[in-house]
């Protein structure tokens, strides 16, 4: 089974979101587990502090690598076969085919850092994955964490309601998603694509792949890239 | 002030995280504001349908344009300076940049979707901005919104503790960071750089930016590309 373990100085904010509708759902039903745990569990003194000042000075704190590595040393075992991640802008981009194969896994650790980053030494001596969500900066991991889970955790089978809706979305094929629609068929002068409503199963495909190649060309042409190099 | 509306099915997923330390502490004192309304007030007949089949088939279900549009209507008005974002894999990417623009501005709307995806007329006929938090799926928007939200509330004066701390970290500088050290000294066998202990600030200033662009280089080449080009 997939097990999440969360690493934060917010345990509260999980699961969050992913308490709720089809994630929520499969946690109630025992399909993956998730266990949030507070970083100051392992703070040091009375005042059981987990941040201290930047060495060669600077603005904010920066995380103790030696709380860190006790924070993690207690919520995961030396054999414990999850990989471990620290949330980063500066880490490897998070992408579909990460959150496929961590999904097929057994689950994740995952630290989230506030204030100005951790103490470096962390992250190599304790063989953490640095990953990021994207090119921009948050309050803390916490909501990336969020973000990565929910990617992963709608793929563990039986979670989302048909298993079908998954292999024909953006990225799964490589390209972004053709545009939908629905009833009714005319809406505030806009009709829906004659091909669609034609019955005709091979046409509305090959409208489809056309209109996500389109779409992909016009948008994300460095999707298309790899492809574009060929083999 | 900067006012966020997020258009969801799950209201009580906000504020969530952002309810909780800076975030929640600058809406406790009335620097930002968040108002998450459910779409479902707007949805049809007795069952508040929300969500019709695909046009030309397909697994799951599609989110109606007039359902959408008359939810957006009801909340901000015509004249409602905000940009509309709708949540979307195959949006424009999101960045720092926009983070700044949008922190900056009066706030914004955002549609969060479910299911399949929303019927492609909506976006036009309400001038949705179709925006992507990464490459990889989510289960609906909510959690995207709350990362673009995370993003843009810290950059709002008086948000976060020390003013000072947004300028130096990732992507401010067109870089990514440089590593952090604290106390101790020593962990595990591993010390703090020398030259950070030195005392000497133009030499720390300079190993710092040797670092980060050591960094950016090696893990993300594709940031330093618009420089390599030249003017």
């Amino acid at each position: 089974m997939f097990r999440a373990t969360l690493l934060t100085l917010f345990p509260s904010m999980f699961p969050g979101p992913l308490g709720q509708s089809l994630a929520g759902d499969g946690l109630a039903r025992g399909l993956w587990a998730l266990e949030a745990r507070d970083i100051r569990e392992q703070g040091l003194g009375k005042h059981r502090a987990v941040d201290d000042t930047p060495a060669g000075g600077g603005p904010g704190m920066v995380m103790r690598a030696d709380v860190l590595a006790a924070s993690l040393d207690a919520a995961a075992q030396p054999d414990d076969p999850r990989p471990r991640l620290i949330m980063s802008p500066r880490g490897k981009p998070f992408s579909q085919g990460l959150a496929r194969a961590w999904a097929a896994g057994p689950g994740l650790v995952i630290l989230c850092p506030r204030f100005e980053g951790v103490d470096e030494r962390v992250i190599a001596g304790r063989g953490l994955i640095e990953v990021s969500i994207g090119d921009y900066v948050l309050s803390g991991g916490e909501v990336a964490a969020l973000a990565i889970l929910d990617a992963c955790v709608r793929l563990i089978p039986g979670v989302m309601g048909k298993e079908a809706s998954g292999a024909e979305e953006s990225f799964e094929s490589g390209l972004l998603e053709y545009p939908q629609y629905t009833r009714p068929r005319e809406w505030e002068g806009l009709s829906i694509p004659d091909v669609l409503l034609s019955g005709d199963h091979a046409k509305i495909a090959a409208w489809r792949r056309a209109e996500a190649e389109r779409i992909t060309r016009e948008r994300r042409p460095d999707l298309l890239a790899p492809f574009a190099r060929g083999p």
